[in-house]
């Protein structure tokens, strides 16, 4: 199965974390002149800026805010560190919320130095305590596993079981899934898990890089689509089979790209986006 | 649940690669002389040897050889790589055999230019063109599911349940799985695993060591027992509620470790395998 070939850019957004070494402003104009159609904000580029003018010079771009990473890192072994990172979740909600973007990623967290249960525990207690937040201020929140190797500090949810399994015991339509292929691929039941996603009507955002063979960084070392051994064609078939037709978002960290001059890294993105996903 | 303390190094077993600045005499000997029981041999420490007189050898200097490591690599996107493959896998069995050992460890492998599903499928097709000559030697194959972070090259086999399932649709008495934490730790489905590992015969081999944080290399920067985040004694628990009473294996790829005066490693490892495990 595979499927569709993209002919247009009309459903590529761009992280601005791809091209780090760009501040906001030359993000918007460059994704723009490209034909790039969505830009999900990473909440560094927002430091100094007043938040809704961004968002406005954003759309003026002829750019849909797509999402604003990242939200969660919710567990700490401490009860005050539970308590700062729901009242920084609480910031990021009324960040998206002046922003004009109805989605914030949620990167849930660990602390290695309690039980990964433990760690489970307190990302569902944080995501309902700023739930009716999220509510209030209209913005969703995607639960994104992360990759197994990122267990210890990062995610203690790893699979996508794992997260149809939060999202559906939360049981909100402002709580879903964000599928990231560099996180998921490796799976056997990815594609299952897919689908139930999309059944459940969790599945809210699609996010591409690959795997680069060797990976020589445990973290910033993601490839561009094609450059690895993810197979990106059949899982988006996987994820358009569930109907879902929005962004299909680049998000690479890359020390070797952001080195690059990002002028021409953003037409390898393009043309890799139209050839490889 | 936790395991009862291990008061004496009865069960622990040392890797080679552990200490690979030792040849695998001096293993013998360090090894012997700290009161280690066991140790499995990786083949390259037998390059150049008469590999029965190393056997009697590492038998001379009360070790028991628990495994060798490492056999697998069966995947490959050409006729001729698989069947290179299984050649050397039949070199490991007659290896096995001549040492006095009557386990292999299997890292089953994987080509980033396939799919996963061809992987597997030539995994199988691997084990199953060699379990003959197993037999004959009586030699067991343990499948070692490897962390998902290797699943583009070094196994598409990344689970205790996959590989629950390929031993059980295998179903052969010589065929089974080594459980190692690094590779396993962060599973929800651990317990379960392990648990139903046992209770059909397959829990061949424990490995131990643990996950740092950060972990700065993806291969060589595993931790000594007890500096990382790897619920080892929960674990441990886990595993011998099985009934498993073999060797405990420390199995520690460190560049850092691998600078240090390795007799000062080999104590922190007694050390921490008391402490820790």
């Amino acid at each position: 199965m595979t499927a569709a070939p993209l002919t247009n850019l009309s459903r590529l957004c761009i992280h601005t974390i791809t091209t780090k070494p760009w501040n906001i402003e030359e993000a918007a104009e460059k994704y723009s002149a490209a034909g790039v159609k969505g830009i999900t904000v990473w909440r560094d580029t927002l430091s100094g800026r007043d938040i809704r003018k961004t968002g406005d010079l954003l759309r003026r771009n002829g750019l849909s805010v797509v999402s604003l990473c990242r939200g969660g890192f919710f567990p700490h072994h401490e009860h005050s560190g539970r308590k700062a990172a729901i009242d920084d979740n609480r910031r990021a909600i009324e960040e998206a919320f002046l922003l004009g973007t109805n989605l914030i990623v949620m990167v849930c967290g660990a602390d290695p130095v309690q039980s990964l249960d433990d760690s489970r525990q307190q990302i569902y207690d944080g995501i309902m305590a700023i739930l009716p937040d999220a509510e209030a201020a209209g913005v969703k929140l995607a639960i994104e596993p992360l990759h197994p190797m990122f267990a210890d500090t990062r995610s203690a949810i790893n699979t996508i079981a794992q997260a149809n399994e939060l999202a559906e015991k939360i049981n909100s339509p402002f709580v879903g899934v964000a599928v990231d292929v560099y996180h998921l691929w490796w799976d056997p039941h990815l594609q299952e898990g897919i689908k139930r996603c999309g059944e459940q009507n969790n599945l809210l955002a699609f996010h591409v890089c690959d795997w680069k063979s060797p990976t020589i960084d445990l973290l910033n070392d993601r490839g561009l689509m094609g450059e690895g051994c993810i197979p990106l064609k059949k899982i988006r078939s996987w994820v358009e089979a569930t109907g879902f037709g929005g962004f299909i978002e680049v998000e690479i960290f890359s020390n070797i790209y952001w080195r690059e001059d990002q002028d021409e890294f953003l037409e390898k993105i393009t043309a890799a986006y139209l050839k490889n996903v």
